[in-house]
């Protein structure tokens, strides 16, 4: 930051886009109804992300992620939140920033760089996203031909889901404060991809000590109420850049 | 990145900075002479980085981190490497993205986004660096007040080395591929701020099936020569983001 630009440096523009990832229920159905229920063990949970189609060029009529140019009176952050707000209506809790993705050549039109954040939903947080003829959900592993560079940058949010970040702070993201096991498991199958042995995920969760239980069961009027669990501890969730207290000033 | 954005829109600066870190000895002295020698255990290792004087307004004198503006025809890495190599000469193996900082008034005289990089640079590399009156080593911790918001560029770097990065690759970076365990001990110590037992350490990392035994030792004629390690398996040194062949097309 020692110069401050000619013209023809100045000339790149500045956008956000966000990927925002649930659990669902993949059912088959070309348009899904709803979020999944983790807490059914007879729905197998996938990550599913909701898409914004284009309504101008370029790309008009792909599907992309919910995004759009920052204002120069607006941060990085502020400007992925409306954003989200205005295509979805989503207010999600758990935002981070994930990657800026800077190729000289990824928008046709122009010189365009994307600070790109990433959004872990609950399934009360992804019901209010607002559907319809351009908002819709997609499984994330069999999405369509995206606009500019969005396959390629969904497919790296998927590997750091899958790869870089502690399961604690995943499932915490995904279930809220309290959960069964059963809906731990469940996050666990869908981020990995594969089912689990219920008994010896038990026994590892247990023996780990990274959960613990609250006292509390599910209530509804079952014959065996599942138990309820909590993480042990702080969870660091969200990664939220250097502006939060913990950095030392 | 829906809209192609108006004027007042376009008129964000985006430039790229780089935080180095090498380990180096504190020998109290204002202004060192050369990187650390971790095979030396009667050298404390600390992080240390280089910084660049400014030597145009705004904040002309302070200093900052390496970086400049990003040209219209080149990729964000691309625009570190280049400023990298234009101020210090380095070119670093380990260069990895760390954060997008876009605050508004980050920057005095206009609306500025620095996408931080950060390279972990071993000693040969480090001693690449041409210093000079306008170019010198730090220590980390005990920085002057920087240009900008680059103080807390280096605490949220600091913060990263020390919490979230996998030991093994930090080590990797920092000692390259051959090292000895007073060497991968010292790393450690110069991370974490704390001295560590030497026989503990051995311990534990024989045990960790992290690394292994190359077979050969330090070469120089010593009556005991210290033997090399190597870590086991692939470690992912780096996360070049997006672009690598381990992201499935």
């Amino acid at each position: 930051m020692s110069d401050s630009g000619d013209a023809a440096r100045a000339s790149i523009g500045l956008a956000v886009s966000t990927v925002i990832f649930a659990l669902r229920a993949d059912d088959g159905v070309a348009d899904p109804a709803g979020p999944a229920d983790p807490t059914d063990p007879t729905e197998r949970a996938e990550v599913w992300l909701p898409l914004v189609r284009r309504i101008r060029e370029p790309q008009c009529g792909r599907w992309a992620l919910p995004g759009g140019m920052v204002s120069v009176d607006e941060s990085l952050e502020a400007a992925a939140r409306r954003n989200l707000a205005e295509t979805t209506h989503l207010e999600p809790d758990y935002l981070e920033q994930l990657y800026a993705f800077g190729d000289v050549d990824r928008s046709p039109d122009r010189r365009l760089v994307s600070v790109v954040y990433w959004a872990l939903v609950r399934p009360d947080e992804a019901e209010r996203v607002t559907l319809g003829e351009n908002v819709q959900w997609f499984p994330a592993d069999a999405l369509p031909e995206l606009a500019f560079d969005h396959n390629l940058i969904v497919d790296y949010a998927l590997w750091r889901l899958r790869t870089k970040m502690e399961y604690s702070a995943i499932a915490h993201a995904f279930l809220g404060d309290e959960f069964t096991l059963a809906e731990l498991r469940g996050v666990y199958e869908a981020v990995l991809q594969k089912p689990l042995d219920p008994a010896n995920f038990r026994r590892q969760m247990e023996s780990s000590g990274a959960i613990e239980p609250t006292g509390g069961v599910v209530t509804g009027g079952r014959h065996r109420p599942p138990k309820l669990y909590r993480y042990a501890g702080d969870v660091q969730l969200v990664d939220a850049g250097p502006l939060t207290p913990r950095i030392p000033a």
